[in-house]
């Protein structure tokens, strides 16, 4: 059991540049204050625009114990409401996914609109107000076809930013006119940061994904300078080279690819484009385009990753052909759901212009992968031995960022809850 | 986590005519206390008698942690007991029903005759007193058939009016002469409280139970009077002469049919017997019996269907031909266990004077269909948006009277606690 | 919820010759004591040596969530360590058993050596210092080729009286030239006391162990002397000579034989070796050898069994041809591991020299026996009926002692913090 002062003392007396004390990873009392001020507070990823394409086309996403309904309108605008009834409380709409005309409620019928306005409700006689009885909305925000919510009363201002920095980035891969190839959902048996932490750093990915290091260089992810040869300090300076050659030629067809880090606003960022080796196309295991059918306005495959990362949730991949996008939610102290969805061309044909073994392939396994050492680090960051660790700073630093994002929400919330407190005497 | 003045708290501002607050479907120190308060003070129905209809028949009842032994002795009394061990506290009987001769512990062999007097217990020396390592006892109290336990010392003695009202209504359905058909357990994802609450009304029926609405009028459970029409006026008249023409015939037969309410009781109960529709036989789909061979000395099938529902965990309904009887009993904060059984004479035989799937398909349904429900309820009503909504005061006024028991129960707790608190002062 | 100084009051109103109350059955708290009291301060029992024979050869131990990683090095040394990586934490082997040459973290490749010293971290930069990162360790003690490791700081010294007292007996079976013929794991559903209590006596053999008696005499665990006739009572005086050749046969040969109680040590422990009936060979269902293939020098078959428990985790059963040794690890309040090794000459063949069902039928049966004991003494024991119960003088004096050396440490721990308590102020 931890109490709120408990956290406070673990947050105030972390220690920059190495790995969270074991509470972090396992105490049910900082999971709730991670739902409380973490996913409750910030704007997260849950869905992309082609999830639902049409008026009526409705998503639910669960946060916790928070049940959202994304709905799209006949407006083409997408709404988002607490997906629970009025009356008795009955979660209004069960499944991911489907296409609804009005919300209608199971129990007992109460209908609301694609507004959330109350509009039919039997037996309640005279005397009852339907106006005071409509949904409860949540603020949404589509980012170029990319879905975030808030689930807060007042969202963090800064989403524009992002919105700013990453449109021109993201705006030429076209969401809109993708479709959903595929959607898979992983259970890691790991908490939620231990997934992030993972996804912050790819010191792993050699010993662990030989499928996904295919066509990435040795030197994309950080190195450690005092381990140069003659030979690697080449190798360095030839990759570094390529990074330019492709940046200026990418940057020539109005494709921005130079690194923003914006990781430690509120609402924290990062994106680049990298290249790819090989064939350089995709990122599949031959390293070519997975789908024949390019996105956008594209007729250059090689194009080579732009990735997209988000606090506290989100990871995106960004191809001339494909695109890969990653939410992270957590389940319990130690079980963390990583959904992942494919988007193709809308136009594009299974079978025809891709294939879906070819197209899910390195994810998947990259995926399974990470899963596992998710699942080590959470026994092992258990176990009485445990101790903080030292991040490299040469290739773990933007794990070092997230922690510190993650960290410094927490203070934030303990410092403005004691001021509150002094105020209040 | 919920203190006792947390619940304290919550259970004085219930506002009356609206749900529950969230914590009294979720909270584990609510359940304890409703497991201490409800469960373990007041009757509860757990078994008919037909379950043990010979001498060394016994059944056992799991309440929460509580285990307890029905055991029909020699001279044909039902007792109750602990079923524990005295020795090392080993479950004595492990199956829900079995015949037995004397109690035997399997684990030392320590043997209770059926008073529950410890008669043997090997190795224990002769200062060992047998006559202080008896089985400890259980209240148990049978309605014309119907069993009801009490784990408190002392038991509500309100089980008196009770037993005086329903025993004429219950007696000519002639339970001591019937077996079981048929049992089915069912776990419901849902606090039991949603269970019972689904259970008292039919609000809900229309749009969910396609099968037990056939022999059902659409105005046997509250309509508001603000929806009428000219047709629908016409049509409730009519329905409400049909009651009183079914009422007087009944009643002319010593079928006591008037409804009856004693909601506010400790030992809260109401009952009534109401018309069936179409062929208005039995709670079948083609509504008339499922069972040729009639109950007790009926000759007329055509007795509609008289319900009894009781104050925490019970309802039952009985036809002319059958009768189904339900206890509820919770088995966590959101997981319910719904026993069902039917009833059919004892000499009617299957698949000659009944078909088991015609006799029970309605009922196996409608829980099913329940089960959907409450999960939903549940799931709703422990999302942060959820807050209490305004019950139907036409058709859901016994959902009222039951949270109405159920908040006056636990305010009496309180009030009793403090007043010892204040008198130990 | 238990307090310390809840659980306090319960160890001190502990009532000598009776089971223990409730709450050390099931309570998480009183769990989470006897990790970190008992399980973490005590020499407890977790391998054999034949399951790591040569250098290389690595097992691991899960202690509640302390996992522990045996290593027989090039010097045929065993070492223990904690199995958690210094970086991030991740666990290190994640198998029962396999054979390694470094202890290498998948997560990012940090290798270390037998001795536990980091000597590999890639991209860790000029600064890192290595020999401050090497593996925590743990202590790790074989008598006679039984492993038992202790997890606290200071292993408590006594363990030296265990080896030297045991070692005679021990040593003639000659474990260091047996193998692995089997191992079981049951997760048995009850407190690990459970488990432990019912492995102290034989009081209910008789009635739960067909397989298990076949070979045992009624009077080898105690009887009431109040229950004796005159056919008993010669019955009793055969067997006590009988037991008193076969003690001065086997001590004749080099074999220990008699009681050697020491169940009060803070290494608390007991053995004896006890004639077999029948064949009077082996722990068979015929009473025979199971494996032709004799341990050690032993040319006499007839050897009877010697056994071996300790506190506070285990049993032994050594005969002239195989041996079965128990490990009782708690998994959860309600949840214990027990793991079953078989053990036969390593020159012995399966098939040829023994069959492996007949070698495992016996303890088989009643592992899977007392499984179900336990399960009904843990249910039975949460119920709210339960009281503690007398335990028999003569067939049950050694769960009184273990309860006796359990209650025992947790009242010198809380005294030991008193003490420091008074010291500090």
């Amino acid at each position: 059991m931890h109490s709120l002062s408990d956290i406070q003392k673990l947050v105030s007396r972390r220690q920059k540049g190495k790995s969270l004390e074991a509470p972090f990873y396992s105490s049910p009392e900082i999971l709730d204050l991670d739902i409380k001020e973490i996913f409750s507070k910030h704007w997260i990823f849950v869905a992309v625009e082609p999830e639902l394409p049409e008026p009526g086309d409705c998503v639910t996403v669960e946060v916790d114990k928070t049940s959202v309904l994304l709905l799209r309108g006949d407006d083409m605008e997408i709404r988002a409401f607490h997906n629970v009834c009025r009356h008795r409380g009955a979660k209004l709409i069960d499944e991911r996914a489907t296409t609804i005309g009005n919300i209608v409620c199971r129990y007992h019928g109460w209908t609301y609109n694609e507004d959330g306005d109350l509009i039919l409700a039997e037996h309640m006689g005279a005397g009852f107000d339907k106006s005071c009885h409509g949904l409860k909305t949540v603020h949404v925000r589509s980012i170029a076809g990319l879905i975030f919510i808030c689930l807060a009363k007042d969202a963090p201002a800064d989403i524009e930013e992002m919105a700013r920095v990453m449109e021109p980035y993201l705006a030429p891969h076209d969401i809109a006119n993708c479709k959903v190839a595929h959607t898979s959902e992983l259970i890691e048996e790991g908490n939620w940061k231990l997934t992030m932490e993972n996804n912050r750093e790819c010191y792993h990915c050699d010993g662990n994904h030989p499928q996904l290091t295919v066509p990435l260089s040795a030197f994309g992810f950080g190195f450690s300078p005092d381990e140069m040869d003659q030979r690697r300090s080449e190798e360095v300076n030839k990759y570094l080279s390529a990074v330019h050659t492709d940046h200026t030629r990418w940057e020539a067809c109005g494709l921005p690819s130079a690194e923003s880090d914006h990781l430690s606003n509120i609402t924290g960022f990062r994106t680049m484009r990298l290249p790819l080796m090989r064939a350089g196309e995709s990122h599949t295991l031959d390293t070519k385009v997975a789908s024949k059918k390019l996105l956008g306005q594209f007729t250059d495959a090689k194009l080579g990753g732009l990735s997209f990362w988000t606090h506290p949730n989100s990871w995106h991949h960004f191809m001339s052909d494909h695109i890969v996008t990653f939410s992270v939610l957590p389940l319990g102290p130690d079980k963390t759901l990583v959904r992942t969805t494919w988007l193709v061309h809308k136009n594009a044909h299974e079978n025809e212009d891709y294939n879906l073994d070819n197209l899910t392939h390195v994810w998947n396994m990259t995926n399974v992968q990470d899963a596992e050492l998710v699942r080590l680090a959470q026994i092992g960051s258990q176990q009485p031995a445990y101790e903080p660790g030292p991040y490299s700073t040469f290739t773990e630093p933007h794990v070092e960022a997230f922690c510190d994002w993650y960290i410094k929400r927490l203070d934030d919330h303990f410092a403005t809850t004691q001021k509150a407190g002094i105020a209040a005497e």
